[in-house]
């Protein structure tokens, strides 16, 4: 039998009203509202593969996934049929491509970009609300950088991933911990850019939480490499909130979309 | 008697969920929101004055008003409190201050700024829904930067307000109308940024929806300067919808809000 068409699908989506990507029985998931608007074009049932399983509330901003299909399709159709099918649903698909049958959108990724916004402020945020986490105080960003650079590199993070992460090894490269201070209408925001290979469950979010600790003055800057070192979750600060939380862009050796 | 101490609110909202700035006997309000908060503080009923009277949808980022109260307040404690009675409603007290008994929100405002966001992409936007007005195609800002340039300064602009604009005339010099483009996550934005010492009803609207008509080519760029020479409001391009508009600041001779 000749193997079906695949495609791979770059997705944009608020977290908000979804219990996560991953498909579920009786919950809204972004898997389920993408499975079901491919089921509208042809029959399923369907099942497709993210690079990043991003959990309840965690927005994409550059998610992938892909699909096989038992027509060929245009990308450009695909992605707008697929878009008339996902409405209301905030979940759009900005990008379609034609990919080789063994091209697999979490085994041939080679690195994943997460994006996490603070925003520091003590009014109430009004247009951010549930794209950023805002904290009501000032952050030193100097003390957060310095306690950053412990996290830099080849590492076990033991200390910051959730007790339920299924990943074989918590030993992990983290390539890039950038922290941007970011000017916008509605006040200072600090913008965390992280890349890696791969992440372990919760790990940005437990590295945000942690850092944010430094920064708030809670925690010297030296605590950080102490937990690293710990090896150990109850190490870690607090778990920032998921809301703040963008899987920005996952990368291939053969990038499939045009920019 | 003793005047009450006048205070000034510099106020953030999203437009959404209200029927525009301005009490009514039975919509929502941002007015009647904040009217609502401030009897909470002190026994009511309370009227607040705003420098700009923004429509259903329009958003606030630097709007300003100003109340009169019995105590006298510490202006931070003001802003908290509001702010605590507010919730969950978006709006948000950035800013509080004394001001003089005589100084006027409306009255004593010498200049009103207006920021207009335009999304331009294909794909259904997400994060940004409510936030900008999205047009699915590319827009040439080149022409649109050439035909803005017969509305700035001191014209009558009747071509550009609505029918049922209150002021007593409809000539207004437009100080800026600047345009820029700006790359976000979700796709390239165009700002529009207008500044002058007051508008008319529906002004910036009403050029946003005519310049975009030259941006996607419908119009050739002379024919905004042929529209406002006409003086008529059925010259008009179309007016742009209420979600991309936001007050985004209000100068005074003497500010009240220190940065």
């Amino acid at each position: 039998m000749r193997p079906m068409p695949r495609y791979a699908l770059k997705i944009e989506y608020n977290g908000a009203p979804f219990a996560g990507w991953q498909r579920q029985a009786d919950q809204p998931s972004v898997q389920g509202a993408i499975e079901a608007a491919l089921a509208r074009l042809e029959p399923g049932p369907h099942t497709i593969a993210a690079a990043g399983r991003t959990d309840a509330g965690v927005h994409g901003l550059g998610q992938v996934a892909h699909c096989d299909l038992q027509k060929n399709w245009n990308p450009f159709r695909l992605s707008e049929a697929l878009n008339y099918h996902l409405k209301p649903a905030p979940v759009s698909i900005v990008g379609a491509a034609r990919v080789a049958d063994d091209w697999h959108a979490r085994f041939s990724a080679l690195e994943r970009r997460y994006l996490y916004r603070l925003l520091m402020r003590r009014a109430p945020a009004t247009h951010q609300v549930g794209l950023v986490w805002q904290v009501r105080y000032d952050l030193d960003i100097d003390l957060m950088r310095d306690a950053a650079k412990a996290l830099i590199g080849l590492h076990d993070f033991t200390t910051f991933r959730s007790t339920i992460c299924q990943a074989k090894s918590p030993v992990k490269t983290l390539d890039e911990l950038r922290m941007e201070s970011v000017k916008t209408p509605g006040g200072t925001e600090l913008h965390f850019h992280l890349r890696a290979r791969s992440f372990l469950h919760n790990q940005v979010r437990s590295i945000v939480g942690t850092l944010e600790r430094v920064g708030a003055g809670s925690w010297p800057p030296e605590r950080v490499a102490a937990a690293l070192a710990a090896r150990e979750r109850s190490a870690c600060g607090p778990v920032s909130p998921p809301q703040g939380l963008y899987l920005s862009e996952v990368e291939y050796s053969d990038p499939p979309f045009s920019e």
